[in-house]
């Protein structure tokens, strides 16, 4: 996927998703550094229906395979620093 | 939740999820700093059959409500840091 086209098609998503992928919403997850192979099977299984959600069944409705794996590129590489639990 | 129970059972979660959070495998999201209500939601839909996965319809099956009340605080409290993208 190309993370800069993603990072254009992420201005659909960032009402919920945020551009930084930090959630806005308590129903919505952080996006950020998720792993891209997970955020194409959500958004592939959002719209193709087998996962559904109020919003994303509609969301990722007219989403072509290229968009999917750019915003997967896009969300999945930014950067996140996890600490570790003590 | 309580995150000091939730960590104890995590155990379960770990071999995919990592105790941290941090995925383990290509399908699996990293849960670090997750949203709460995010994940248990996520965690309610699989056990009660309204969104599938192979592992996770299976996994979930047993958790107790406070079981999945106790998981979710305990991943969505590990920290996390995000490098905003540039």
């Amino acid at each position: 996927g190309d993370a800069r086209a993603g990072r254009a098609k992420a201005i659909a998503c960032q009402a919920c998703h945020g551009l930084d992928g930090v959630s806005k919403l308590p129903d919505a997850p952080n996006l950020s550094g998720q792993v891209e192979p997970y955020l194409v099977k959500a958004l592939t299984e959002f719209r193709d229906g087998t996962r559904k959600n109020e919003v994303m069944s509609v969301a990722a409705q007219e989403l072509t395979d290229a968009d999917i794996a750019n915003l997967a590129a896009y969300y999945s590489g930014i950067q996140v620093e996890v600490i570790p639990p003590g």
